[in-house]
């Protein structure tokens, strides 16, 4: 029997073998500064932060340590929106059996100030990529790191209320205020997919994406290069072609590698999904 | 910074990825029964029991402990011989800093019955490929796993009089004889490789290989066709074919994969050497 900690690491180990999942580091792709290994010494890294949320430490908390542990290694950010999904669940799932949407809106809607300011503190760990706040924001703008914690504060803002602020536009934030909507359809999406969870893993990948424009793309690149990602995700997963023309997939992964977009917060979902499946014993390994 | 058991899980994790490793499961070859996602899981299972070297803990415990945890996926057997010169290296490292051959032979020589019996006991968790023993030693076949504790306390016998009791015929239990004279060897090749970690461990199994016909493959095909894989892998890393002919690798790789032969000795230890270079600082991440 895995613990709830092993689950997620198993869970993030999944996500980054599963291939082909177009634009992100898989099993046989490195991206230009990101590779596998950093993945694999990343994951290793998240162990402590994650046996935390499983003891039931405040979720901030747990989430800092399992960053700071994740950032040891030079490849530079790996799981940080993975983390963002998945440390809640661990906590969520450390109540309750089988894990519900439910439980995880139960453990977002108690953060305090405190797990914000955790939250935040994460930041001083590893650059993560995020859109320039409004001036009225700017105080709060997660790259000051601890630096905005005052401010944080000041206002009285929960880990929650700092989430409900980045929707739309980062579709991590969006799973707070949802009850985790999308990381439980891919839960049921893996379930119901065929193979090794690897192979579960790439399908449920391209489905998300043809469903949603990436929020990391679109805040990297563009609104528009994000949906024409998504579309051509769309007519692929319309007409099944990890089975019927893989070619055409890995094509597509190929291609968007070469042209550095990432699709990131659809592989934090898929990560998420690969968590709630595995604790609610529908995927097997 | 890492744990040492967090060090040993990243060099499970690091072997299994490295490719081409011809004959094994790798980042680009699943075996017929035996998948990457079969490895991943192996290796978070076997946290436990590193964790339980690291602490100071009786190897044969350990040992036992992360073989229990590591049978937990449905491939099978992942990463027994790897364990079997790893945990001892953990309880090493634990005492001695840098890991050096001099502690490693220090805790293999303080073994006791008790610990071989927590060898034999791993056995009951996993089905592992050994050789037929002579009439002689059959009440101490270790496919009896815990059934022939009562024969090995009768007979007094150490873990290390177990494991001087395989050579020759299998090089993980040599390592236990020679101060783990190659996995300290691989470390320093690895240290000397270039590129991801991921690389070296790559060209490293390729130059073990090349040295030593592997004794997992002598026992289960035969000694000629160990020879014969030798053999080929000394013409590839004579003539440098990781860097100079890639392909000439992948067709070997390939070809053991679709002959079934598993130079799994060879990767074992890869592993060891791995977690030797981790640990002394000598290969990052």
């Amino acid at each position: 029997m895995r613990t709830l900690a092993q689950n997620a690491r198993l869970a993030l180990l999944l996500e980054v073998a599963g291939t082909p999942k177009p634009g992100n580091v898989d099993r046989r792709r490195d991206l230009e500064e990101l590779r596998f290994d950093h993945f694999l010494a990343g994951t290793v890294g998240t162990e402590r932060g994650l046996e935390l949320a499983q003891e039931g430490e405040p979720v901030g908390r747990a989430f800092e340590r399992a960053v700071e542990g994740m950032a040891a290694q030079g490849g530079g950010n790996t799981q940080f929106g993975a983390l963002l999904l998945v440390v809640p669940l661990v906590r969520a799932a450390a109540g309750s059996e089988p894990l519900s949407p439910g439980a995880a809106e139960d453990v977002v809607a108690d953060t305090s100030v405190a797990d914000a300011a955790g939250f935040y503190r994460a930041f001083d760990h590893v650059d993560v990529f995020v859109d320039e706040p409004s001036a009225d924001l700017e105080p709060l703008d997660v790259r000051r790191g601890s630096d905005a914690v005052p401010a944080l504060e000041e206002r009285e803002l929960t880990l929650l209320d700092v989430m409900e602020r980045s929707v739309p536009g980062d579709d991590v934030a969006r799973e707070w205020t949802t009850g985790f909507e999308r990381s439980f359809t891919a839960a049921d999406r893996l379930a119901e997919a065929d193979g090794p969870a690897t192979d579960r893993a790439a399908a449920v990948f391209l489905s998300l994406l043809a469903e949603r424009p990436d929020t990391l793309v679109a805040s990297r690149r563009s609104e528009s290069v994000a949906r024409a990602v998504s579309d051509r995700a769309a007519a692929l997963d319309e007409r099944d072609a990890l089975e019927t023309d893989p070619d055409a997939v890995e094509e597509f992964a190929d291609d968007l590698v070469e042209r550095g977009i990432n699709p990131g917060t659809t592989a934090d979902l898929t990560a998420a999904g690969l968590f709630i499946a595995l604790e609610n014993g529908r995927v097997t390994v």
